[in-house]
């Protein structure tokens, strides 16, 4: 029996347009800070990627800085800023912000200086999306874009987090989209790349993965694509709802990620599920894949007013273009089955 | 007629073995973080070449934190120590220092205290190789790993930091290579990925790239294939020698990397130098790739005691293992006819 990925939001699997753009760039030789004609070739495929990843995200205009990554890209937006936050961000949000907004029981933060604050457009545990409040200092939009439709420039935003691995392009590339005129003080120092925001000879080949990913992954959000998964979603949440009674379904009701389903059934571990669904031959997580090694309590279900044996049981199931109905009702019926094994032992 | 390159030292092509890697890496879809069989699969590619570039660099028993590149490498092993250094290191590592070390006309640089300074072990611009002090708090081996036998065990120093795509790997990934036991704040904060030293979701492709190439170059330096660089860049270095009178060779009799050419000849701009040669069909380079695009006068060269005319007429020729003699001979040919001619010119 093949194995069912349902883990898109921990990482998605690298779609065709950017394998070709990435093994078409292995044949670029030069250093894209080069005069040369070799190094002129390497900024091309650059500008090309930069083109396509603000077109994608509506941020026509807007600086986009490439950098390793969104955890990166958290770093340079939020590092040393003392920027307000809520504890439903990522961690490598959270590892910047003072934790004090308020979230209530849908998963929505409470934001009160926008200015001066930083808030996730989607959640990558329970999907939630956000309203976002205009003028907000930094919308991480990792999780959110290529998902849904984003429009940098009509955030109301003045900066973005995104990320390649979670549309479809290689994991380590991700980047800082920035209002034209904002400014920013460089972290990686030293050639002066990225206009003097972030130094290093560029991750050529991952760059150009991550052009390719954006464009099609935001061909496939304007093709509705994420309708249909959303259907599958809504299939597998009906199938589980109907027959797991004792399960909580988090943030069913409010605006979710098309893709996203989190579920907690109290008593039973999230960890423990996900190793009896890897043996059963399908990959999930419990909390984001960051801390998933972790065994602690999801600090965004917590934030939401769960309790900590509620926050502890909770798993995530996260769909991709490639999903199937099939694969999810399969799933349904292994996890149903783990669940009525683990209901007997606990009664 | 197809062109020459001759800027390896700003960057190398591919090596196949890298190329194989990341292609192979590009069918792993999971986290490294991720607990289930995807992300275990992700997670050994990262450690394979964790080991593959230790063994290389003669490092078994440190710890290999993978970062962006040497740039971020930089950053995370020297910022925010206040260690010294001298002006002829890399725009990565002189944005972190002091720059009070003083340097001889060979390019030797006097470390006075090793545990609070940081060296480079190759000049990326004229190739010199350094003597280095024991008990080195950082050894900048990003333009010799690959090139000259480097022993991370023996070198003395605490921490290296090292660049998959000098090599032969891709751009934009790199590392700092540590002693057991050493501390290191993290600065790219979050997951904890790295053992906490460096977060964010792992370049698997990228890193896959480098584990290769590194084992590929460590294989090319004990196989003598860098002897017989050496042989063709002296030829290249007697050719000119004999014919351009007024020309300068940088660093000749000290020890130097065997692919490396640094001359300048007094009045004709390195810039200029550059855009005729990549005109008649060669890329090489006046200064580092990173301020390649500056005009301004090499300032590893005003170091070692040129003048600001010298040094801003400096250009690098570096040759890497794809390199013949034919190809070198033809670029004497085609330098000193314009060299000729700007002599004429300026006459």
């Amino acid at each position: 029996m093949t194995r069912v990925y349902l883990d898109h939001n921990a990482t998605m699997p690298l779609r065709p347009e950017a394998r070709a753009a990435m093994v078409s760039a292995m044949d670029v030789v030069g250093n894209p800070s080069s005069v040369h004609a070799e190094g002129r070739a390497a900024k091309a495929l650059i500008e090309r990627a930069r083109a396509q990843v603000a077109t994608a995200i509506g941020a026509e205009g807007a600086d986009i800085v490439f950098t390793s990554g969104a955890t990166e890209a958290a770093a340079l937006a939020c590092g040393g800023r003392g920027l307000h936050g809520a504890a439903i961000e990522h961690d490598a949000v959270a590892a910047w912000i003072d934790d004090t907004l308020t979230v209530g029981h849908m998963g929505q933060a409470d934001v009160t200086d926008p200015a001066r604050s930083v808030l996730q457009l989607a959640n990558s545990e329970t999907g939630v999306i956000q309203s976002l409040p205009d003028g907000l200092a930094v919308v991480d939009a990792t999780q959110a874009f290529g998902k849904i439709p984003v429009a940098f420039n009509k955030l109301g935003a003045q900066m973005a987090l995104i990320s390649a691995h979670k549309l479809g392009g290689p994991k380590g590339v991700g980047a800082v989209v920035m209002r034209r005129g904002t400014d920013l003080a460089a972290q990686i120092r030293g050639g002066g790349q990225e206009m003097g925001r972030r130094s290093g000879t560029e991750n050529v080949i991952g760059i150009a993965g991550f052009g390719a990913a954006a464009e099609a992954a935001a061909r496939d959000v304007s093709d509705g694509v994420w309708q249909r998964i959303d259907e599958i979603r809504n299939i597998l949440e009906n199938a589980l709802v109907a027959a797991a009674k004792n399960t909580i379904f988090v943030g069913k009701g409010a605006a979710r990620l098309p893709n996203t389903l989190c579920f907690s059934s109290p008593g039973w571990k999230g960890e423990t599920q996900v190793m009896q669904m890897d043996l059963a031959g399908f990959a999930i997580s419990a909390g984001s894949a960051c801390s998933s090694g972790k065994a602690k309590a999801s600090r965004v279900l917590r934030a939401m007013g769960y309790d900590d044996a509620t926050a502890a049981s909770a798993i995530r199931v996260s769909l991709g273009p490639e999903t199937t109905q099939t694969d999810v009702l399969r799933f349904a019926d292994a996890w149903l089955e783990k669940e009525q094994k683990f209901r007997v032992r606990a009664a």
